[in-house]
């Protein structure tokens, strides 16, 4: 296939599986003409497909949106409402929330500060990576602990972060109940609930403060759509999408 | 913004944050004529965007493509250059080995036969969102216990997994020993060290064995690019996709 095939297969090995690689460097899928031509001996060290090149095939950033909030307060809906408007405009979004995170990676935690804290950790991790893939990682969990939600925002660069506020009284949330936990909680039936026997750390300095107990959810949206707008994780570009103007 | 403003407080929550929805439907910012004429209570419950309309989106299927086998045997090296091809086939990717897992997500783990498994599990978990996601994850870890290695495959459908053995010698991995873990292994400064101090259960059928001490690695790349295409991963839109005609 190439001229390694008539050296011997010490060689071979050390060519094409990138022994002794020190920089990474494209490999022999790449035609001849792309490689360095001072480089006879092609050497495979790791990856290729850079955070850049993902966002530039995706024609939008790569970033982590961290809604907190009481239980109720509205993250998740606000989330899938993003997610359904950013999809629209070709862009690759990932919802991350109890649903599909409790049972699985964090199947094994609890609700005690230490398990609700290995929790964040691990969803923070695992949005990082979702992120370095290009995607816009919406990351809806109560997160009641300040501290936790920072460390989520000094793993990435400042602009890779953007945390909203779902400020919904506990009185909305209480009524809204959808799930019957908040009963479930007044009657003693569960403990460690965030707002009744467990605390919530109001965000200091949040990128944004969402009103989703009282404003319509389209106008919420809108106010996530800005401030990313603002931060240029999307563009005018997005928004123009083809597919958005098919609907 | 619609006829919710005149409607008191509580039915527009009620409207408009999905409360006493029982199924999915598109929210409000669909056009009106894409709505089901008889819901005029317009709710919002969860995802709409799913796996089906992400694959749409990408053209190609969510998979986990996992590569087993021992350190050095190759598995990073063949899952970059397979994230090479894709990329630039258009395809979205995402490689998940010790590099970028095992200082994050599983940075509380270590070596023991406990610890492994938790390792996979949680990696597992992680790979079945990002399939979700319509991503195909190339992961490259050792995973040397057959019983964790079917876990994962149990996760998820039988065509959403493949498994391909890196079948390199150990001494063929010793003498390349990139890392120099080798030579420590037998210094016994490494502790249950995969192939010397602690098992590796070769796979027992596995949907493909990649010859990756002895054969190049475009052969490797090409078998597993070919197992992609009988289990309809990718297709033949994806090989002739423009930005592959580039190079």
């Amino acid at each position: 296939m190439t001229a390694n095939s008539n050296k011997p297969p010490s060689l071979l090995i050390r060519e094409d599986w990138g022994e002794g690689a020190q920089e990474p460097t494209h490999h022999s899928l790449l035609p001849t003409s792309l490689r360095d031509p001072a480089s006879t001996n092609v050497v495979w060290h790791h990856a290729t497909v850079t955070r850049a090149r993902r966002e530039a095939q995706n024609g939008h950033r790569g970033a982590i949106i961290w809604f907190t909030g009481l239980s109720g307060s509205g993250k998740s809906t606000l989330a899938h409402a993003i997610e359904e408007a950013l999809y629209q405009r070709g862009c690759r979004t990932f919802v991350m929330d109890g649903d599909n995170v409790r049972q699985g990676l964090c199947g094994d935690l609890g609700f005690s500060a230490q398990d609700r804290q290995e929790n964040i950790r691990r969803i923070g991790e695992m949005a990082k990576l979702f992120m370095e893939a290009g995607v816009i990682v919406l990351a809806a969990f109560i997160s009641p602990y300040r501290a936790d939600r920072e460390r989520i925002r000094g793993m990435v660069e400042p602009s890779d972060f953007i945390e909203i506020f779902c400020d919904t009284a506990i009185e909305i949330c209480e009524a809204r109940d959808v799930k019957g936990i908040y009963k479930k909680a007044r009657a003693g039936e569960i403990s460690e609930f965030t707002g009744i026997s467990s605390r919530y750390e109001v965000p200091e300095n949040p990128e944004l403060i969402v009103k989703t107990g009282t404003a319509e959810l389209n106008t919420c949206v809108q106010q996530v759509i800005d401030v990313m707008m603002e931060r240029e994780i999307i563009t005018t570009a997005n928004l123009n999408h083809e597919s958005s103007k098919k609907v």
